[in-house]
């Protein structure tokens, strides 16, 4: 893991970093350097088309770190921000923005960039959550995951694969393939669904909700199109990471 | 308005009272007695076959009263508690009890009980909401209605006619006789369903949902039976009043 640059502002560092050919980026309580601990971390998964600095995931991740003290990290997934593409992804995203902009829904889409890129993107975050937990000021505490879109698409996976997440909030989703994934997870869970979703059917949505094996999980359901998540969620994602994780977390 | 007894534990005072034939309870933090002002207030409606002081009932509002500094006030609606019942209103109630009994849903006798008796309700929390914010200490303050099952069916007809009320927890619901009154509501709303209702089919809950005219409206949706809402909606009710009545509330 090879730290790039570090900046703070708000009370929160931004540190950019990059292990392997994984570009990312880390956020922490300013007072969190120099002082080794253990601290709840949350890997923020971006949708698609977007990157690891898009705007939803840096106004979440800022104020996870400044009002919840989370270390909260972010990578660019495979073809996506500073990242090279090829020429199969290509072909789908292509797809995805002429339905996208012709208002049709994208979830046939989301299934083939899933498909294409699920596994290589599950090892991605499985090491990159190892690399960042050796960090001295973050350690091996509970661990939550929080990706809509594209990025629930492939946390569903991830989660499934990984006991060191804890809890997660994902939603705008709905494909059928991610079903089985979806059925092996049993951590807590929030799925946001957008009533008006133009680019994910609502049957799918609830479906997929339907499909997680968890024994706690809340569908949170907002009129609104698939980019309007109110910022009333924003406020319940943090409640929810703060109750799930917060309580097993050790300040030293 | 008749008071009838007064007793006070963990903080919070309890009055029962009678207004013409409606028997009511009034809860409120022991404080707010002898200080007069302006209290934000929270009308409880119980589900069929229960009463005022229902166990569901009782937890919330002692809890609204003791940790959100709300005045609460449920009242026995009609056939229900202590008050007599009719002919009309046992037969309908003796098939809805068979139905629960044998597992079937029970939405038909929820349209059949609101037929019956929605115009006599919405008439009786119309009065009781005026005496009991005639009180000194409680007065025109901002007011929620909290309901679900049998207190949503006859909430939502209120709500939509009661412009003092301004938030509203709903749900365990889905009578298609209901979609009309929730076009015209406005408020905030909370629009709880149990993932598993057996007494309310899944896609009526969520075509009453639908129909709730609000801007601000969420569905809250968890595993679970009609009877099985989960102790983490308690709180989120609680901060759901605390956001969208206290914000207007004036303490002198």
């Amino acid at each position: 893991m090879r730290f790039i640059s570090k900046t703070s502002s708000g009370g929160v560092t931004e540190q950019l970093f990059s292990l392997d050919e994984i570009p990312g980026v880390l956020w922490t309580p300013e007072d969190a350097h120099g002082s080794p601990g253990t601290r709840p971390l949350i890997l923020m998964g971006h949708g698609g088309g977007q990157h690891k600095k898009a705007p939803g995931i840096l106004a979440r991740a800022r104020r996870f770190a400044a009002e919840g003290g989370f270390a909260v990290a972010a990578i660019d997934v495979p073809n996506h921000g500073e990242r090279p593409t090829d020429e199969e992804f290509d072909r789908i995203a292509t797809e995805y923005r002429a339905r996208r902009a012709a208002g049709e829904d994208t979830a046939a889409q989301d299934t083939a960039m899933y498909t294409l890129l699920a596994g290589r993107t599950v090892a991605e975050w499985q090491a990159v959550l190892t690399a960042v937990q050796r960090l001295d000021h973050i350690g091996g505490g509970p661990v939550g995951y929080w990706g809509v879109s594209l990025g629930c698409a492939f946390g569903i996976p991830f989660i499934a694969a990984e006991p060191r997440v804890r809890a997660a909030v994902l939603g705008l989703q709905g494909s059928p393939a991610l079903a089985g994934a979806a059925a092996r997870i049993t951590v807590p869970v929030r799925f946001l669904v957008q009533w008006d979703d133009e680019q994910m059917p609502r049957a799918q949505s609830l479906a997929l909700f339907d499909a997680i094996g968890s024994t706690e999980k809340t569908l949170h359901a907002n009129p609104g199109k698939h980019g309007d998540l109110p910022r009333l969620e924003m406020d319940d994602s943090l409640r929810f990471f703060a109750r799930t994780l917060q309580a097993a977390t050790v300040y030293e």
